[in-house]
């Protein structure tokens, strides 16, 4: 008896020109395929499964019906890339997803040739595909295609619009899919998905749906009348879908975006319309997984789960430390319910930073704001100078897109604005796109700025206590991802002095500076090394920004050496504090840096990670130990 | 005989509360007055004369109708806010604006209660005023109410989308005004400017708008009939206005932003309706001055002219160096017409960058994107990934509203985008807003990038070539405002050495290293000092990034200090990379940095300014005196 193969479709399947061999009405049984392909891959080793799992028909209709890799096709964000990796050539890689030296979680062009450009952040696909159909039209090449694929979520990011508004503007030859699935990583919201939900809910769609994809099967008809085609298809479904036609797309839509062999149908004809146009399709985030369609929050990134029926397999966290961003979140709470002034600000990341935590019991003092960094912090600006107290909750790499609004909006005008920044230093899994190796050094940078990074747990929990109470500037606090080092966090609070450090441990010959968690190896090493007779001073300096310059003083006068240790790039950030101090003051003290190097950090387990960059235990005692035999 | 006074209504007014005293007919007089006397004042002192002749009446009517300082006001961008500043207490401090020591020529917080939010940069309006809607509405306070006002080019920012967005969907309480003066500082571009000049334009629209004005008048009617109203105005005007209300604001306009009287009667119905309101004003930018309303680029900030026939006084510049301004347009054309893949990009400031001098000749390889900094280096990167050669001019401030696209779209990928960065240092009378502090510092800390600021024209020229040439990784050319030193620029190319510095002079002791075209400055002091028998080298060090290490080493081993000088933040450029790198390698060399201090650097005269921070000459040679005797 011969085994049925379990994915006699996918099988076939290396690259897009395998599908398009295919008989359009295989295509469903292909998606089917991918699908179980997916959930069983992603019940083993974690990934983006709930926005992969709502592209997988698109996906395998756009390559069907365009020449990928010469036409161009861009993701946003990429979270729904999966299938679109798994077809252009990496199905095999695809157990190796978001691993250390493995297949990254996002498209990246060094990676595939189909990856036409590399996201990670949200709200980018737009810019970059009119930028590759601009150079199209400049180099004459007429019959290349250009596609960007985006989520209702990204649509709302400015970004976005500036795009929309560029492309609508010059009648840009491009298809902007937009795949409406009325969720960003929490619920979308804003006014934009407010409109997107009065399309698809209107009778008038649901009354013409039927007819318009009939409508759209007569390509010949199609080609032969386009411009009243265009007008036919816009006046007869929604009205209100202007909103596009008024940014110059033309608007096409809402279709089942789990129909490919409709999808299918639908690409074919607009490949054959000139200038911007917006395909509007309708999508359901988990598609296929029951528990990933009702809880689409969690199945976001479900971590592990059970292939067969979703459920999800949670370690035991009992008697574990918590996630920084849990204390974040319950620590705003606290001081929320202590003073009616505090407010929460989050561009979309409530779960993700734990301001849900707060928002269940004080909603209307919790904003997410959608995917909207730089209004964020200006947002928080005004609601700091009408006399609240907003912290604003905003991912290291992501507050990136912030960088003027803090300088313009908030330090120069030194309102009291406290920055809660998560995900700083290394995230792992996610890589590049997501690491926040920079934000010490740009948030250096900015006169007025209070700079502060916690080493555990209660050091977050006090430092926000201390922006609560100081208000007189702006105040950062940056933090990593995952979990802290103290189990019994939820001590009383405590004003810290701004800009003093925090001596751990007097020693002698090496100091070792530590901003942030990695202090905690810091104190591990050290415990290390003192049975092999080496001693040295660990200082927790808790503010980059003011900076203990009484501390350095002293170590100075009594320390040969220095190691700085911070969880950011070298160039720019703590060490480059301590070597600027050190040479205006003219000593003759020796500083060594543990820091990221100034490249870009690949995506990993956080332990490998660490281990090559140095931020391990044992690396870094080596260091300590090699600086003492200096 | 009495002498008639000038002002005769305008002399009575100091604060809005002396205008709310007049009677509404007195309005359009006060306008006149105030006219003529921004256009007096501004005859031979230079501002930004056409974005406030445009909104005298708006302004009045504002102050009128609403109970500022409680009420609050946000100006978008800041340019218009002339009228704001004089009725507000300020005409006495006319006279001063924009020098040094005298009155900001934008809104400021620390100058006036009035000025609710600082601007300067572009688009920050509306989430500034949901801000400050939102904190009252928290505090229960009904009765304040809130008002930005935004141009048509600012409301293309995706800022500016992100915070209509938000406030559309909280139906949070504002009223956004939108002055559509169809103009940026130059043409307005894009989709939404068109889709503004459909409306301005439509038929329905001319036809209704008469009858719409005597129908505001009715405020009783207005007030027990507020839900009616809103779908009667709605319907009853412009169709096509329904972007706006797509988005959760109600929609009313277009109407006449020259007449006060009208104004008036619609902001005071306006008042009274509850929720987000957008009110399309058309002004025309240089209203009451012939030259200025038929030449609205020039009239932007026109220098000075003749108060009567507004005719402008132009400088004798023949045989004077160029901008480099200038040489960054006449190049750009140059490469351009020797190589058909160069593009240039810029955000809504070809003239301000001279990007305009090749839009004349290849107008179809120029990108005005809008006010968009952030799409607009995404749009380069996609141009990039497609093979094209893109120049993107920024300005330095504006930079810093692009910092994610360029780390996660450009240097992530090393993609070859040519950055070339105007405004760069200080910029003199715009101030803090507009100061080109921070790029030196901001870019050096991003992996992957080039960084070279160009001592003078000829190198400004050399280093476009070069980046030309390279094109295996971003490449960031940073250049101030106003002119160079070298009359005849006009050389042939050379392509330089990345990372190379020039040797200017071969000294001793003391190495004075500079970035940049403070190095002209170093050039006369050490001219000077050489009758004192001081005799220091002087490097032109050309790329901050890669650094010249080899020069270093060898300035280290030779001389026992260094002066490091740029005209940017002392922390994090270019001292910090020469603090680095002395510290690593352990050599004992002093350092003291000419830079500026990291702090917010006022507004005034460059002359002033550079005195205030030590960049003239006279300063440069006392560091160096002092230096040489330590």
């Amino acid at each position: 008896m011969i085994d049925t193969p379990m994915y006699p479709l996918l099988d076939t399947v290396q690259f897009p020109e395998d599908i398009r061999r295919l008989p359009i009405e295989k295509l469903p049984q292909l998606c089917e395929e991918l699908r179980h392909f997916i959930i069983t891959q992603s019940a083993n080793n974690p990934g983006h499964l709930g926005a992969s799992l709502g592209t997988i028909e698109l996906t395998v209709a756009i390559h069907y019906v365009f020449d990928t890799p010469n036409d161009k096709l861009v993701w946003d964000v990429g979270h729904q890339a999966y299938t679109h990796k798994i077809i252009t050539g990496r199905k095999d890689r695809f157990a190796t997803n978001r691993k250390h030296k493995g297949m990254s979680g996002f498209p990246k062009m060094c990676e595939s040739e189909y990856d036409a450009f590399g996201t990670g952040h949200s709200s980018t696909s737009i810019s970059a595909i009119l930028g590759m159909a601009t150079a199209a039209r400049l180099a004459g090449n007429t019959s290349q295609q250009h596609i960007a694929v985006i989520g209702d979520g990204a649509m709302g990011g400015g970004m976005a619009f500036e795009a929309m508004n560029q492309a609508g503007g010059e009648q840009a030859n491009m298809l902007v899919i937009l795949n409406d699935n009325r969720i960003a990583i929490d619920e979308n919201v804003g006014a934009m998905s407010q409109y997107l939900l009065r399309i698809t809910s209107s009778k008038s769609y649901n009354r013409v749906k039927k007819g318009l994809w009939k409508f759209f099967n007569f390509s010949k008809f199609l080609t032969q009348g386009l411009s009243r085609l265009g007008n036919a298809v816009k006046g007869q479904i929604v009205s209100k879908s202007n909103l596009f036609q008024q940014l110059g797309f033309r608007y096409f839509g809402p279709a089942d975006g789990h129909d490919v062999v409709k999808l299918v149908r639908i690409l074919k004809n607009l490949k054959e319309i000139q200038g911007p146009k917006l395909l509007h399709i309708v999508t359901v985030k988990g598609k296929g997984l029951q528990l990933a369609e009702e809880n689409q929050i969690a199945y976001h990134f479900p971590g592990n789960f059970d292939p067969e029926t979703g459920e999800l397999i949670v370690p035991d966290e009992q008697n574990m430390p918590p996630k920084f961003q849990t204390v974040f979140g319950e620590t705003i709470l606290e001081l929320a319910l202590k003073d009616g002034k505090v407010v929460g600000i989050t561009p979309a990341m409530a779960t993700g930073c734990s301001l849900t935590i707060m928002r269940e019991k004080l909603p209307h003092r919790v904003f997410d704001v959608g995917i909207a960094e730089p209004h964020a912090v200006t947002f928080a600006a005004g609601l700091a100078a009408a006399g609240y107290i907003p912290f604003c909750n905003i991912y290291s790499s992501f507050l990136q897109r912030s960088y003027d609004q803090i300088i313009h909006d908030v330090a120069l005008q030194k309102l009291p604005v406290v920055f809660c920044i998560d995900r700083a230093g290394l995230v792992g899994e996610d890589g590049p796109t997501h690491h926040g190796a920079f934000d010490l050094a740009f948030l250096r940078t900015i006169p007025n700025m209070i700079i502060a990074a916690p080493m555990n747990e209660t050091e977050l929990r006090n430092m926000m206590f201390t922006a609560y109470t100081e208000r007189e500037q702006p105040f950062a606090i940056r933090y990593p991802r995952g979990k802290g080092v103290v189990v019994d966090w939820r001590t009383s609070f405590e004003k810290l002095e701004i800009g003093a450090s925090k001596l751990l441990k007097q020693g002698k010959e090496i100091a070792v500076l530590s901003l942030g968690p990695l202090g905690n190896h810091v104190t591990q090493a050290i415990d290390m090394l003192e049975k092999e007779g080496i001693n040295p001073t660990h200082v927790d300096v808790r503010f980059l920004k003011p900076f203990d310059k009484k501390m350095l003083d002293e170590i100075c006068n009594t320390h040969r050496t220095i190691i700085t240790v911070e969880d950011g790039t070298v160039t720019g950030g703590f060490f480059s504090e301590v070597s600027e101090y050190i040479i205006a003051k003219q000593y003759t003290t020796k500083v060594f840096p543990i820091a990221l190097p100034n490249t870009f950090i690949e995506h990993g387990d956080i332990t490998n990670l660490y281990k090559s960059v140095g931020f391990d235990v044992e690396s870094i005692a080596n260091c300590i130990r090699q600086n003492f035999k200096l």
